[in-house]
């Protein structure tokens, strides 16, 4: 249970970040630029809970998710305040915090005791929710859908390596690690180089109605 | 009930396919669109169920939901990859879907005995918001905005029939039919023929505030 | 808890207008029209009540929420059926709704023994998830979003002077003057003199994948 809570502080951290770097280049005000991280940071295992009906929501009782949260979004408004993100941050602070939260999500699920594929979409659920609150917030493409690389397929193949190795029986924290590992390393290595899947090529030749 | 359940499924089945050309449309890969499929699919009643606070959320215990999404999204992709969907395939999927579910959902919140208004409004949100969760998350504008036809007009009407005639002691499925034919009807021939209410036209002078 | 009833319902009646406003700009018929101003005014509330596990919602059971956004969305569509809406109108409408909400979700969520902090997160949920919702559906860059004005902060302000005031034992009324009476202040203040908080930029140099 330990590492779990560690995992998803640090995950409130990465995601926090991701939240400052997406609202400063919108020019927020200071405030707004809290608030987008505060969403991104928590909306992913709010609607969690809401669907698993576990309540009170986690953040509410426990103070330390918004000192984690808060404190990482100050520290990068200090940050890139004096000197310049580094290059692909953003997407990198994204990976992480969505490998973290999709193997968060993806082990509550399965002490709920829902069945495996349950599991595995709850942890998607959880590991993307919050980039996508985040980018619809800040009028952008929900990275989720940006063509071109490895996204959801990242969170369903760590999430469903987590609970192969944890049905497995394999011990202590290699399930956990494996699965985060799976989700970073697909999504680095297809942002790096382009890795991709076919994708699906629909074209319509006559325009829905309304379109304008 | 298990008319209720086939309806359900069936309305599943064609969002799902509804999911699966809006995510081809924008090119996103293999597990991307059963991602877009699943949550177009069961957003709308899954919404429906927190706010009747319905947990286990409906698709969680039972496997037939995720099988038939999964299917139906798969034969979309493998017809999709040989033949150019038929005309208008995407509007008339929604426009299906749209009627199955929201007669579902006004039929579950007339089970909980919410008052006949809940009911409607209950079943105009299982029916819309799925589709307005596919078209956010695939950057597209929300169906039920497009100027020019009728959306939420067909939802309300063929609900609000469905109520009317269950009042009225109408047995068997002649409410369910009729409300879903409605719906359906309203929606076509808006389609087809542009029919449409009187809209609402504001014109502002001014800008507001930051408009960019 | 009188007070706390009629500052919901006016603050449903203030969002009603602003969603027939921001609905009219894009010409959807009156049906869809009423759809917006309706999910605009019971939004915020709604998914406070999700996130704090209030059953059922708050206007399933109280049919005179359902009236008075009926009521306030119906005059306002006659009103300008007949005459251009005043200036800013959807601004004004939107401040005056936001800093309602704010107020009462704080208070709720004071109610339910919530720490401090939270309650001022609920408040700030409560008062700008339907506007939020709003812009999403009409496809518009949400209101907190639009830089150069304070919103936010307006809301977090006028919930943490509420929040210290009710601590002090202040009485009656004056928590809820002061507290709604600066979230309008500093709206009002900062749309029509351009007062902002410093903004955060953020500059990145190498495009993110997959960016058009």
């Amino acid at each position: 249970m330990a590492l779990l809570q560690w995992l998803n502080l640090m995950g409130e951290a990465v995601f926090a970040v991701s939240g400052v770097l997406a609202a400063g280049r919108k020019r927020l005000d200071l405030l707004g630029v809290l608030v987008i991280a505060t969403v991104t940071a928590v909306g992913g295992g709010t609607l969690r809970d809401l669907l698993l009906d576990r309540h009170p929501i986690f953040w509410f009782g426990e103070g330390e998710h918004l000192v984690v949260i808060a404190g990482a979004a100050i520290l990068t408004v200090i940050y890139v305040s004096f000197r310049r993100p580094p290059d692909r941050s953003l997407v990198v602070a994204d990976a992480l915090g969505m490998a973290l939260f999709t193997i968060v999500g993806t082990q509550i699920a399965l002490a709920e005791e829902l069945p495996a594929v349950i599991a595995v979409i709850m942890g998607v659920i959880t590991g993307v929710a919050g980039g996508v609150i985040r980018d619809v917030l800040t009028a952008e493409i929900p990275m989720i859908l940006r063509q071109g690389h490895l996204y959801a397929t990242a969170a369903i193949t760590g999430s469903a390596l987590y609970v192969v190795l944890v049905a497995a029986g394999v011990p202590g924290p290699v399930p956990v690690v494996v699965g985060m590992g799976a989700i970073v390393l697909l999504r680095f290595v297809s942002i790096s180089f382009g890795m991709r899947l076919p994708s699906l090529v629909v074209t319509d030749s006559t325009p829905d109605e309304g379109e304008r």
